[in-house]
């Protein structure tokens, strides 16, 4: 069978069946191409054959196929199918539609052994113009109701390639999560009239003790109700509902209090495995004043017991004071000019 | 801090925040009693002594204090302690309550190397009834809304010691994910004014194409929106919302289609790690017309890929009617009594 999208009928949670992926060499393993031992890296630079066709690069002036800086191509193994109409059908009491969607990699450098937490920052800025770019060129298709973009960093989790790379896969549908976000912020607001992200930005900055590190637009804490040790969000200090309409100004900071994020895990915890996903709200989504767009980053330190995937129940053995008050004490460790970020910086707006 | 339970203020998921956890030898590893190596292990007879004093247990006539077939002790490092009253409090928008609680561990078996595929008939639906018999004194203190019966089978499933066990959390909150299968059941109950598993139950029947075994009582089959490959839900034939009230009958049924399933898994999949979960409804339920009890069954293949924590998103490479197919042609490499399984016996009731 070619994939298709599949709703859970008592909960609403769309799955990717995606039966043509079972073909691949390791059907079990995870998301990105699989390379076998031995085999080169489809990513580096002179391997460009070894992929699908490109869909956008970033290039240096008058540089050949091989001189890219950053490279966006299909995924081998997409787990959808970019053709098609979406052909939504009953099945007795299930609903199903064809898997039709986008599922792309972004090669974040041409260095095989580098990692976020060492870029440039004119790389790091790089990459996030191009979560921007490729999102907002997704969505002109009209049958994307979502673009989800996301990296696993380290094989615990679920990288396959160690090649720095990035996902975005384009949805017909909206994540069960981001629709559970959309529906509690938006009861907040009706309640309250105002954005309940907003709220928490200026309690957490009037708190503090969960606050990681900040710059002029965007704040790092450990949330309170953290599932996992260390988790991170990552909010933008200004309202905005929609991802793509992050400004200059805001991919620079961006990329800054990310990787600094980032390098911060590298110290405190070993260069952990990690996943950071991006939540903004649905394109054209009727009420833009209740959600707030964020990066959700989370290291993988724990094994996922089995019993959370049943229950949706958390255990999380790190109080997120404990790993704020950590990480922040980090900063006279790390390699970044003194005064560079600051863990109470004059924002440059008001807490929004 | 002691434990504390903390809500998401958006979704509105509950969380265990288990400071006194952290101290343990490997704060990053699971929920059960962490074992160095080389130590004795404090589950196997004789070494009664290293576990807490027990709280329940199966003992054949006369025997010693060593003689048990089946114990029940509380977690050396409980996520939830049982003393107290459960001081819910605010905390500017968040809520939050004292992490009130029980947290017990089931050892199902003296012997250290077996695993359910492998236990008596006997010995499997005492496993059964000492679930119902924990969850249903558990239940007496009304501080509990909700008791959660769970298995990690092997270290990738969270298991950290291989003595088999079974864990049981009571907790003073339902977690959300039983929240979400009440709302969208009702939801169907007051559209149809019918139980959506059952059905399911019903469609799956007819269908036959994610069946993998039935029995008297139970029909397990491959979900058809599943997350995982080769998961596998269980329901019991005839409508019941609370696990508790299971009829001694159907926790010999339920034995043995669980264990029937179990062994599947050890010869398609040599002996995977894997997971099962209860799923019930939560005591005083106003309406146990619309939800019908279950256990969920996920064997751990792949790498759980971050983005899937982040978005509530799934990828699932093996499509259940394939995953159904496979685990149903086993059954003549089952070393069980040729027609004591069988894959469509005549039910003892309608199908609900």
């Amino acid at each position: 069978m070619s994939s298709e999208l599949r709703k859970d009928p008592v909960i609403g949670r769309w799955v990717i069946i995606a039966g043509e992926r079972g073909k691949r060499p390791n059907p079990f393993r995870n998301y990105a191409a699989t390379v076998e031992n031995g085999q080169p890296c489809p990513f580096c630079p002179g391997h460009e054959e070894m992929t699908p066709p490109e869909v956008m690069a970033y290039r240096k002036d008058g540089g050949g196929p091989s001189r890219w800086s950053l490279r966006v191509v299909p995924n081998r193994f997409p787990a959808l199918r970019i053709e098609g109409d979406l052909d939504k059908q009953g099945e007795g009491l299930y609903d199903k539609m064809r898997g039709v969607g986008a599922h792309e990699v972004l090669i974040e450098t041409p260095e095989h052994d580098s990692d976020p937490s060492r870029y440039s920052a004119a790389r790091m800025t790089d990459l996030i113009r191009a979560y921007r770019d490729r999102v907002t060129d997704l969505l002109r298709d009209t049958r994307f109701r979502f673009v989800l973009v996301f990296k696993n960093h380290g094989a615990p989790a679920g990288a396959t390639l160690s090649h720095p790379h990035s996902q975005i896969i384009a949805l017909p549908v909206v994540p069960i999560r981001i629709a559970s976000e959309l529906a509690g912020s938006g009861k907040y607001y009706d309640y309250r009239g105002r954005c309940i992200y907003c709220d928490i930005l200026s309690q957490e900055l009037s708190d503090s003790r969960r606050l990681v590190v900040q710059n002029t637009d965007f704040v790092a804490y450990a949330p309170y109700a953290s599932r996992f040790p260390f988790e991170i969000s990552i909010l933008p200090r200004v309202h905005g509902a929609f991802f793509w309409d992050i400004t200059a100004a805001q991919m620079e900071s961006l990329a800054e209090i990310l990787q600094d994020v980032l390098r911060r895990y590298r110290l405190a915890l070993k260069d952990p495995p990690y996943n950071y996903v991006i939540h903004t709200a649905p394109p054209g989504h009727p009420s833009p004043a209740h959600y707030h767009w964020q990066v959700e980053v989370i290291p993988k330190l724990t094994e996922a017991a089995g019993f959370e995937w049943g229950s949706g129940f958390y255990i999380n053995p790190t109080p997120p004071e404990e790993a704020a008050a950590h990480l922040r004490d980090l900063h006279r460790f790390m390699d970044i000019p003194a005064g560079h970020l600051l863990t109470t910086p004059p924002p440059r707006h008001g807490s929004a």
